[in-house]
Parts: C-alpha cells; sequence; structure tokens
C-alpha cells in the first residue's frame, strides 16, 4: 500500500462503519483514482460496494479500472445490475474491454446485455479483435475534423465533442467517408488564425496503426516516433480508434516481465507472482524443469558411453561441472544479448553471419581467458600440495581442461547466439528458447567435446 | 532501414549528388524526423551536413536528435560552430542534454560555449542533476497559469506562450512564488465559461517528481497514474521542468535491458550488441564468466572431497550434471520470479516469509516431480536392458538419485528466491544477482547433497 492509501485507509474505515456517506464522498473527492483504488483493496467487498454506491460515477468508475480482476469480478456481483452498469459505462471502453477479458464467458454475457446500447456497441467492437491486437489496446475517445472546415468551426466543434474524448492534444483529419487523412496537434490550431480552413494546415504525414497489428507494433511505433497517441484504422483506411501512451506503457511492461521469464525458463506467468496460484506455478515451472530435466538426461547417456574413460581417470569427473557449467554460463550469456537485440530490433534476421563472426572471436577470447585461469588453477594447487588427486599426469590433466574449456565456450557462445536465429528462420518465436535450454544443450555436447580432448591428450598415460 | 527510409534514400543520394538542394529540401519536408535521420544514416557525414544546411533549422534539429551518438559527434565537427549551434538551439533541452551526456567531456564544453546565453543556462540546469535522476528527463516546455486569471486570460496566455511548449494538454497552476499548486487538463479550460476564475477549476489534486529523485520513479509514477506527462519540482516545491511519456517509455526499455542482461549472467551492455565493440563485450562477458567460473572452481573442491566415493561407485558420476543442473534450473527461475516482481514492486522485502513459503511448498512439489521422473527412468533404462552400467544395486542407485533431486530442487528454490531479498535487506542491488550465479552456488551444494544422500543410501553395498 503506497503512503496516501495508508493515511486514507483508517478515515474510510471510520467514516463506513459510522455510515457518515456524505463525509465519505467528500474524503475522497480529488483523490487520485489509483490511490482510491488502493485504499478500497484493504476493504470488504460489501464495504467496497457501500463506497462505491456514494462515490460519483465517474470517480467510481476510474478507482474500479484500477482494481485487480478478481475483486472486480467480485464487487460487479455485489453492486447489482443497475449500479454495475453504471460503473460499466463511466469506464473508458478499453479498460472496460481489458475487464471484459479477464472475466469468466458466463460473467460477460451477462454484464454485454446490462449496458446501454451504445456502450454494448463499442464494447463489442474492440471485443470482436483477437486479444494481443492493437484493436484491444483502442479506445473510440478522439475527435475528428474536416479538412474544408475553418479553425474557429474546428474549435468550436472540439470544445463541443472534446468531453468525451482521451486526448484532444491531437485530432484528426478525415475526409468525406471517414478515412484518415492527417493529424494535427490541438496547439497548431490554437495558434492559427481562426478563419485559416484546415487543409492548410496539413502536412498530410502521420503515423498509424492497423487495428488488426499485434499490439507489440504499438509499442514499436510509440517508440520510435516519440508519441503519446496514435490512431488506429481498419482495412479501408477509415479511423476507427486511438491508442494512448499509457495502455502502450502497460504492454511493454507487460511483454519485457514475458520475455524475463521466459529466457529464465519459465513460461510466463499472468498474474503477479504473489496473485498467481501455487499450483499454476508449480505447473508452468514443472513443464520447463521436466523439458531441460529430460534434455539433461541425455547427459547421463552419454557419460554411460564414457563409462570406461571415467573408470580409468576418475580425475576427468572432478573438473566436469565445472566444464559443462562454463560452456552453459557463456551459451546463455549469448541467448540473452541476442534475443533481447531481436526483440528490440537491434539485430535483424540478416545479420545472422556478423553475429556469428562476432560470437566465433568473442568466444574464443572468452574460452583462452577461462582455459588459462583453468590452468593455472590446476597447476598451483598441485605446486601447493593441494592437488594430489590429479595424479602425476596432472600436466596433462590440465591441458586437458584447458582444451576443453576453449572449445565448450566457443561452442556454447556460438549455440546460443545462432539458435535465435535459426528458431526466427524457422518463423518460430526466438523467446521461446531459454538461457537454461541452451545451457542443456551445451551442457550434453560439453561432455562429449570434454571426454574426446580427454581422449586424445591422455591417450597413452591414463586412458 | 525501415520501408519509409528505403523509398526515400535513393531520391536523397540523386538529389545530393546533383546539388538540387532546393528539392531536397522538398522531399523532407513533412516526412516524419525518425524516417529522415534513418535514411542520412546511410549517408556519408560530409552529405548529411551538406543536408542539414539546407532543411529547415526545426526539422534538422528533430532529425538529429534520433540519429546515434557517435554520429551526432562527426556531424557536429563537420558543420561547424555556427550551424552546429543553430542546430542545437532548435533540439529540445532534455535530447540536449542526453546528446552532451554521450559527448566527451572536451566537445561538451566547446558545444556549451557556442549556444546562446539562454540555451547554455537550460542546458546547464539540467546537467545539473546527476545522471539517472528525474532532472535529466526534464525539459522547461511547459504553459503556467495563475489561480487568479480567468478561463479567457489563460487561454490567451498559451496561446502566446504554448508554441515552445512540449505539451499543453496539461497547464500547470503555480502560486507567486512558482510553486505548484495544481495541473489542469486543457480541455478542462477550453470547455469551462471564459469568465470562470482558474481557482474554481482546481481540486488541488495533482501527481508530481521531484528533480533529484531516480529515473525509475518517473517510469513508477506514469504507469501507476496513467499519465502522459509529470511535473517536475525542486526541493522548495517550485515548478522547474515536464517529463513526458516518450521519454520515459525510453528509460523503461533501458531498464528492461539491464534487468535481462544482468539476469543471463552479463554486466549490462550501454551500446545495443551490434554497436557494442567487441573487447567491450568480451570483458562484460568475461568479469561474469571468470566469476562464475571460479565459484564453480568450489565444485572440483568439493568433488576431489568425495573422491573415493566416486572411485567405489563410478555409477554416481552418471547423474551428477543431471542433478546439479536441476538444482541449477529451479533455482534459476526462482530468482528470475522474484527479481522481476522485486523490479515491478509486486512483491516487497516483507513478504519475504510468504515467499519462503510459497517456494518451500512449490520447491517440494517440483522436485518430487522431477524425482518420479528420474528413478522411472533408472528402472526403465535397466528393465529394457540400457541401463546395465547402473550395476546390480540399481534401485539404491534410484533411490539416491531420486532424494538428491527433492534435496536438491528444493534448495535451489529456496536460495534462487531468498537471495534476492537478501542483498535487498543489506541495502544492496537484488538484479547484481543474476540466475546463473544462483545455479553456480546450487551447483556446489547440490553436489554436497548428492554425496551425501549417496553415503548413507548406499552404505554397506557401493559405499
Amino acid at each position: 500500500m503506497n503512503p496516501t492509501a495508508q493515511l486514507l485507509l483508517p478515515e474510510v474505515e471510520d467514516l463506513i462503519a459510522h455510515g457518515r456517506y456524505a463525509e465519505l464522498r467528500e474524503a475522497l473527492h480529488g483523490v487520485d483514482p489509483a490511490d482510491v483504488a488502493d485504499t478500497l483493496a484493504e476493504l470488504s467487498v460489501k464495504d467496497v460496494a457501500l463506497a462505491f454506491r456514494v462515490l460519483p460515477r465517474d470517480d467510481a468508475a476510474a478507482a474500479f479500472a484500477y482494481l485487480d480482476p478478481a475483486r472486480q469480478e467480485k464487487l460487479l456481483a455485489a453492486l447489482g445490475d443497475r449500479q454495475a452498469a453504471d460503473v460499466l459505462e463511466a469506464m473508458s471502453p478499453d479498460d472496460r474491454a481489458h475487464l471484459l477479458d479477464e472475466l469468466p464467458e458466463v460473467v460477460v454475457r451477462h454484464v454485454v446485455s446490462v449496458l446501454s446500447p451504445e456502450t454494448r456497441r463499442v464494447t463489442q467492437a474492440i471485443l470482436g479483435y483477437p486479444a494481443g491486437t492493437v484493436g484491444r489496446l483502442m479506445t473510440p475517445g478522439y475527435v475528428t475534423v474536416k479538412p474544408g472546415w475553418t479553425v474557429a468551426e474546428a474549435m468550436d466543434h472540439i470544445r463541443r465533442h472534446g468531453k468525451d474524448a482521451e486526448t484532444i492534444n491531437v485530432v484528426y483529419v478525415v475526409d468525406e467517408e471517414g478515412k484518415l487523412v492527417d493529424d494535427l496537434r490541438l496547439r497548431a490550431l490554437l495558434l492559427a488564425d481562426p478563419v485559416e480552413r484546415i487543409e492548410n494546415l496539413m502536412n498530410r504525414s502521420y503515423v498509424k496503426l492497423r487495428a488488426t497489428e499485434d499490439e507489440s507494433e504499438a509499442v514499436r511505433l510509440m517508440t520510435r516516433y516519440d508519441r503519446a497517441v496514435l490512431p488506429v484504422v481498419d482495412s479501408r483506411g477509415v479511423l476507427i480508434g486511438i491508442v494512448t501512451s499509457d495502455d502502450v506503457a502497460d504492454v511493454a511492461q507487460r511483454q519485457a516481465t514475458e520475455e524475463i521469464h521466459r529466457l529464465g525458463g519459465v513460461e510466463a506467468l499472468d498474474a503477479p507472482y504473489m496473485k498467481t496460484p501455487l499450483t499454476s506455478l508449480v505447473i508452468k515451472r514443472g513443464k520447463w524443469l521436466a523439458a531441460l530435466f529430460l534434455g539433461e538426461m541425455l547427459t547421463a547417456s552419454a557419460m554411460t558411453h564414457y563409462n570406461s574413460e571415467l573408470e580409468h581417470a576418475v580425475v576427468l569427473g572432478l573438473f566436469l561441472p565445472l566444464i559443462i557449467s562454463s560452456g552453459g554460463n557463456s551459451g546463455g550469456q549469448a541467448t540473452t544479448l541476442i534475443i533481447r537485440a531481436l526483440a528490440l530490433q537491434e539485430v535483424e534476421i540478416r545479420d545472422w553471419t556478423r553475429v556469428f563472426w562476432r560470437e566465433l572471436a568473442g568466444g574464443l577470447a572468452l574460452g583462452l581467458f577461462l582455459a588459462l585461469i583453468g590452468l593455472v588453477r590446476i597447476l598451483a594447487w598441485r605446486w601447493i600440495g593441494w592437488g594430489e588427486a590429479y595424479g602425476e599426469h596432472y600436466v596433462l590433466v590440465g591441458l586437458t581442461v584447458a582444451l576443453a574449456l576453449v572449445g565448450v565456450v566457443l561452442w556454447g557462445s556460438l549455440m546460443g547466439s545462432m539458435l535465435p536465429f535459426a528458431l526466427r528462420a524457422l518463423k518460430l518465436d526466438p523467446a521461446a528458447i531459454s538461457a537454461p535450454l541452451v545451457a542443456t544443450l551445451v551442457d550434453v555436447t560439453g561432455l562429449v567435446i570434454y571426454f574426446s580432448v580427454a581422449s586424445i591428450v591422455l591417450r597413452g598415460t591414463l586412458l
């Protein structure tokens, strides 16, 4: 709970307990809806329903949009149809669509039925676009003007129709068929001569989104063009909504969270960690853990194959975790860097050869660096007397470890960087690769590299 | 390069080659500055400098802000003092401060000296705040009104002073001392009675940032309160700037990238992957790889300790990579989830006990799940004749592996989830923990768990 909500809570509890609703209304007036929601989140559903009945309709709707979906559902039931409809009608269309996305199907059908015909039409239009598209993010709260109007006519129109708009910082110029032809900043209108025609202010240069595009396109365009609002058109170019920066910021944050979860080897959680039920948390982690476990089982098979080497040279086992984890770590690094660069479009699929050469040079340098540390460690331990277990052929063992490290780190860097490109080339989502998956793949091949190097270097001595 | 830039490039190259500068100016007019910058990025510095001389000052400055810092520096040198000053003067103050952040100290001092006194004052004020603070993000382009004014007076003031503002969607009400007392949406003014006093439209409820706060606070407040612009005040409450959603979106994206890089076990890159010099890429990765390698060396020490167990029961070595990587994977999952939840403030430090119990239950369930898979695998392999290497005591070996898996996965989940809290409690940045670091720590302890379980279960048989 944030400080404002903490200050408000005792007062609000007291006013509800004593039925002093007029004062409650007064106490919550002018408080930011996010803070009102935070305060109400601490109360029982019954008390929140009481508070919602006394709040002005717009304040109630604004606070409602900030509550979490489970609470929204309970509250709708507690409010009853008429008051629930009031709150829903006053919500912005995108917030309402977002709420309906979260509710069970049967509740949605009921909720939509209590809306006014106009609100129902707008809500269903937005719900008609698949989840994850720009259509779901958009809101119809924009103002349009016509090219033939004067600035004074446009300003008069904005004054009359701007009340329900999410923004009037930008107004949109549409032709007779409703097709978008330009965007104009309100500032340009304010500063223009009132008798000037709109068409003389136009430069016909604008950035737009299509309703069927993926919501990540909204994030990309808004970041690229530094806009706070973007217009949305249908397939014919007709303006049907706008997308605002607050909704896009939420999408960007959610995408970063998904990317982080998947890179960490967890199926992305749909809700905050603490609100994800334990069973769903275990399932989302268990799937990946089991997949990685099955992959890692190949190491046991590979090890079985090298069983006789291991029996002859138990010393090789000592450095096994060290070597395979180094390959996994370098592979994880490369995957992390490339997947993030692909997500930010800093790297495109056609860059794969340049990445390959970079990782070849970089992986070689990193491998040589670790090999040097490993070699010095083995020789030093032996010389100060801690490395008896390394046996009489400790120099050859050190050489085996060093050469294997160069191979494993180089191989890890190449696998980790090339796998995301391979998935992208196969039209699959590169983010489906996680760092632990690369580590697992590199573990198996790392084993093979290690024992192959050993069988060459140690032939005639230990093996 | 994006499609617009691809279309423009041949035309622009042709016009520059033939010295047709008036047509060049025409061709680039009305094109979005981000696209102009993309097109110019393909040309030589000399040609870009030519193009900049013919572009209108504001267009040139807008495109300049989108170029990458290395190119900006070369271009400033190519343009010469007077034209460089023109471009810099026309940039928005936050973009200019951002540019000066990237330039070498000696260039900054020269650049600041060619600015006009007024621009120099604004630039140096912004540069006076440490990098990473709200002060560096803010721009002074806002409009203020006084409580005693009428709406008509305020609108007249906005018309006269709104030209240089970054936004006029929101205007700020300040008292005689310049202290912020409220924010008003322009829409409220447009729709109000022109003779109404500003103070009668005020609700004195607003969200503000302090210039000395960390820039992440701007991300947090803008996300929480769904704003596209936030006012910035100094320690006395005097309004000194605004922060807009485009700058905050850049900060949020940069922070997500840093978080992803660090979780992946790489020191965060300061530049896109392809633009990071190979040596700096190798150093940023090498540091972490070496640290993880040194930590992983403890596994070699631990293995030395269990050398006699390994000699007596080589079969234990077969499952070693499988067991320690499972611990590392579950630890990495827990760390990823908790670090992201801490970054989004979904989880606070005081939640650590609740997280502990969740991870205890979840880790136990996941461990049992993997143990079951592991046990079935060992028994099945033996029965179908592929598991001869497991020896006559294969049931006991299976039991050892299963029990070790429960212990290692549980331990990994607890370590992975509790370490970020421990760092936070020590006032250190929890994001300094990476998934591979947790995996390395769990590898060492996982070995100890595995061999301890083995020495109990296999006593009297293999050991």
